[in-house]
């Protein structure tokens, strides 16, 4: 197979869910998935190895952190990412273009590129998309997005017209940058909640023509309702050959129902972090585990996940970690909720292979824990 | 096999190593050994399923912060602390008299006990030897540890003697006290430098009679080399036909150094903690990874070391973890460091077992790694 194939192994006969196979240089990415983040190259707490038992396939990476600390030069000098990291799965990096935009104290955009002061020590920096290219191949992800022009929700047409069209000509200058055949490049659709606008910029990245495409300008703060009814059009004039990357969404029932309406990828921090502060995903819904009823609970977790977490430890231990703010706390809610997602899209793979997604979303809907979400 | 029986597999024949299996309720224990500390029924950052990969065999655990919090009630109830951690290898208790001599606001010792403050809230307790056999007894360790009164190095004679005579009758109080017969009750020695003393604590001990004894009294700040002095003549009185065990010492070095004076078993935060501060041990000597100097270094953090974390990340990553203060940073070295020290004392079993232990110490003392000890 070719890099950057895309197969369609089935589509749903009742949605518009779709079972695929993504061909990169480090092997296939079975969708619908859900990529763990590992904002500075490392998923917080998680070896790569458990990574994988897990059943994790891609991991994505932020450039915008990785370029501040330790430098791509850094990362290159070691192999790339993956070798940096010891990650033998396949990884993704975003541009850092949503970094610059919503971390950086004062940005300055303008046609030719991004102006923009490091969170760190305020260095100055000025990235055009050929330079975010180069960045980006140094760190060697078997795919890698665009730098794109993010506005901020609310905002005015006016002002995301202006980014979708900035996008547009960035995308292009992008796909002329790139140096290496190994990775792919995937253009990222703006327009925000104005349907003619999105289109607008989905005709201009499918007439460069892309490998796959990013669904970005929602994590920037629209309702989740909006945000799933614009995406059905979206979905509707995006290639059907093509991966479609809806960045920023980890929210269980927001991704099922997303898988519904024809998108295959997703990634977020929700499940990561949630962990971190003690809240496990369940199918009771969401459960603090600071919660006073955990201290005497003997139970497991979750009575219905198969993860090690749930397997192994009673509630009691866990509020015990959390509360006493103990490293393997964090480390055990965060396998369990990464599990919880990624065994969450392994089923709707399955449901969608058997022709059965329907239901099996229907389902997820009248469920307890879709009730939390 | 008898619960408690040490069988002495082998002695070596130029120094006074052993070569030793403790029977305990939940499987052998292979001296001599190192134990990791989890002081909150953790192992800082590890999952047990890994510690048991790198080769621990036994987890010392605080009674002194598990009494505090959660409670040994809950622990008991979960089923002990090997239910409660979720490690199915065994579990030694120290009594919490250190901590409580150490940590605690205000001490006061009398023959009947000893009442403290608790370091959280700031709540009295008193716990006689019986009350604290009946703690330990809740959170149902293999081995734990007699409550003994610990005083400060330096100190009087006067002081010390007193110390002996009270710890002795404690620890005859606490062999009375018992109720569980699938864990064994270990004595301890006290008696700091003074070999009169030392060897006063030991006739009192064995009268009772032990199934294995604690060497105490020297993590208080007594210099290396005055513990291995008295270390000797300690060992020569002690009955030869049971586990002795050096409490709080895990530098290499001493480990080695006591192993051939007849020592078999050993337990310190030292890999731990150091390995949180960003500092691992290597066969150059220490490596404080925040040094600037691995920043672009691709190569292995040791490459004589055959534990996972060298085989799979470079320096650079490893730097790169330690100063953004990524938790996976402490883990794989913590890793790294038990790995260290547990193959270590693997090697010296190996050694013992061979009849060349002597050899073996020599080697490790002309080494540039012992420089560094």
């Amino acid at each position: 197979m070719r890099i950057g194939e895309f197969e369609l192994i089935t589509t749903d006969p009742d949605t518009a869910a779709r079972r695929g196979v993504l061909h990169t240089a480090h092997g296939e990415i079975h969708t619908p998935l859900f990529m763990p983040v590992g904002t500075r190259a490392t998923v917080k707490g998680m070896l790569p190895s458990r990574l994988r038992e897990l059943g994790a396939q891609t991991i994505l990476s932020n450039t915008y952190h990785l370029f501040l600390r330790p430098g791509t030069d850094i990362i290159e000098e070691a192999g790339g990412l993956r070798s940096f990291m010891g990650w033998d799965g396949t990884v993704l990096t975003d541009s850092g273009g949503f970094q610059v935009f919503s971390l950086a104290d004062t940005v300055k955009v303008t046609d030719d590129g991004v102006a923009f002061n490091s969170i760190l020590d305020g260095a100055k920096h000025f990235w055009t998309p050929e330079d975010n290219v180069a960045i980006q191949e140094q760190l060697g992800a078997d795919i890698f997005m665009q730098l794109d022009q993010c506005p901020p929700y609310p905002a005015e047409k006016e002002t995301v017209a202006t980014a979708v069209r900035r996008s547009a000509q960035w995308a292009r200058r992008c796909a002329d940058a790139r140096k290496r055949e190994d990775q792919l490049l995937f253009g990222i659709v703006q327009g925000g909640v104005f349907a003619d606008l999105r289109a607008e910029s989905i005709e201009r990245l499918v007439e460069v023509g892309f490998p796959g495409y990013g669904i970005g300008g929602y994590s920037v703060g629209e309702p989740h309702e909006m945000m799933l009814e614009s995406l059905e059009p979206v979905c509707g004039l995006l290639p059907s050959d093509q991966p479609r990357y809806l960045m920023g969404v980890g929210n269980p029932t927001t991704i099922l129902r997303a898988v519904a309406l024809g998108v295959d990828m997703f990634d977020c921090v929700l499940p990561t972090r949630t962990a971190r502060l003690g809240t496990a995903f369940s199918s009771e819904g969401r459960l603090n585990l600071r919660n006073a009823r955990f201290a005497r609970d003997t139970g497991p977790l979750d009575p219905e996940c198969a993860c090690p977490t749930c397997a192994t430890y009673p509630r009691s231990y866990l509020r015990h970690l959390v509360t006493t703010k103990e490293m393997l706390g964090a480390i055990l809610l965060t396998e369990h909720n990464l599990f919880y997602l990624l065994d969450l899209t392994r089923r709707a793979r399955e449901a969608i292979e058997e022709h059965r997604y329907a239901d099996f979303l229907a389902r997820w809907l009248n469920s307890p824990a879709a009730a939390d979400y």
